[in-house]
């Protein structure tokens, strides 16, 4: 019986888990991360942050599963096993959930959505005037099968959208800045700005005071990526003196983000905690099922992190 | 000089009223409603719930402007001065904002926006599973110009989408129920139900508990038309008892909401302060300075309030 470890939301995520994983792949044993085991037993892991060479004690494993939509806190481990191949989480819905979640995040921001939500919490009854989606040029940083599905949800609302990429997509609609020269112009026309790049060593802390002062006065920010991409401070602080009007954030680093971080409560700033494409455990694991199932028959499981491109 | 006289949004918001017609109606003369100014001079109003008496007592009345979407507030009078045209605020960008504003609240609902704010109050943490669009069966209550813009909205981000509406509208991928008679069988496919109906007897109380528990258990509610729709207290005992799963109301009875009403403070139900199809006080002021200048030109105004219809 093929063995898969997990290390994804703690003990009670792994509870989780193995009821999915028994719903949809009774032939698998699951293993706690946390629990006694022979690490040489171990066929397949399915991870998020493990603690560096856990996964190179393994001698046995077979495919790594990020249980994310990055594959970052795995390939920060520098003994990470190179040799094993890293599958990146992307059921079917993955790309769906993102447009979803950068068009809740777009009108969330055009329409105050934290300032009401401020208001509620003290009864407090304020209309105040805001911008419309036609109004409101969104600019998405990474076109890439979630950027594709971001910028068609975004057109059909009415946004004027532009993407920054380093190919040409041809995406119908969607206005195209290559490459870094092209970068002062894309932002120079970009009043909502929407970070979905992978992380890589050339976009580590793109979203910092330089990127963030070249936006029109008053632009709005989602990062749906990774902390990585991003200094707080420098977006706390553009927020506080008006060169940012709002700010949805869902990533951070560290995660969580800690209870007494200022990022919490500032009132321009909407936080939520690394869910904007995170697909149910259910549609996880039937994808980690399928791709062991694949595996088990010979098969080649995919798409694979790619070392070369860095995601 | 003609004289235009403003009640919404109190001495704050008459003062921006003015500041806008300054600037699209030189020629107009805008007088507060509270101020000291003869009735017989009026010759047109601008308001949003005129106390009973006030727009009869004025002899030269041309045309009555309702300040947002509907006219209720103005025709609850018994004295409201049937003669006079009544023009229904409707500059272009009000069917772009309430799809928006739909948009918005239906992805909020999916995402639980709601308990993330809940949870950004207090630093915490917390991921949990959502259904995606796809999976959400939205309901219309209502497929006039609002609903249409909405249903068009909803359908771009994936959500499968019917009307309940007297006539059929043939809107593109809108599966439509007809009548009082289709009712139960619209209720009963519906995961998320908007109200966007206009405000007539017909229609008194309808989002009520007996609709409520016709609805699939957990269903999700918006009301972007009338607080005239809903039995607030019957909503919240199908918030607390698990028959709705979440809410979101921009419309109440009376309005503003108090500050001591338990709608505020409900774990499932986001306020939002009567704002969804509220275009800005600029785009309302260039609406009417428009049908002002049509009035004296000699034109007709439009659209006007029909009493037959009740909208």
């Amino acid at each position: 019986m093929a063995k898969l470890i997990i290390k994804s939301g703690g003990a009670e995520g792994f509870a989780e888990w193995r009821r999915h994983f028994a719903a949809c792949a009774p032939g698998l044993e699951t293993i706690f991360w946390e629990a006694p085991h022979d690490p040489a037993s171990i066929d397949y892991a399915l991870v998020w942050d493990p603690e560096p060479g856990r996964l190179a004690a393994m001698p046995r494993l077979r495919c790594i599963f990020s249980s994310g939509a990055g594959v970052d806190g795995i390939i920060r481990d520098p003994s990470w096993p190179v040799h094993v191949p890293l599958v990146r989480m992307t059921p079917p819905g993955a790309a769906q959930r993102m447009a979803e979640y950068v068009a809740w995040a777009a009108l969330h921001l055009i329409r105050g959505g934290r300032r009401m939500a401020l208001n509620q919490a003290c009864g407090r009854w304020e209309d105040f005037d805001h911008p419309i989606a036609p109004e409101t040029r969104v600019g998405l940083m990474g076109l890439g099968v979630m950027g594709a599905a971001a910028a068609r949800a975004l057109l059909a609302l009415g946004f004027p959208v532009a993407g920054w990429t380093r190919r040409s997509k041809g995406l119908p609609g969607v206005e195209e800045f290559l490459g870094d020269q092209a970068l002062p112009a894309f932002l120079a026309r970009t009043d909502l700005l929407v970070c979905l790049l992978p992380a890589t060593p050339e976009t580590r802390h793109i979203l910092s005071a330089p990127l963030l002062s070249a936006l029109p006065r008053g632009a709005m920010l989602v990062n749906a990526a990774r902390g990585w991409h991003q200094k707080i401070e420098d977006i706390l602080a553009a927020l506080d003196e008006g060169q940012l009007s709002g700010a949805v954030l869902d990533v951070f680093e560290p995660e969580p983000l800690p209870p007494d971080h200022p990022a919490w409560s500032h009132p321009r700033l909407t936080v939520t905690p690394h869910v904007a494409s995170l697909p149910s455990r259910a549609e996880r694991a039937r994808f980690v099922a399928e791709q062991i199932a694949l595996l088990e028959a010979g098969g080649t499981p995919g798409p694979l992190f790619d070392p070369a491109r860095g995601y």
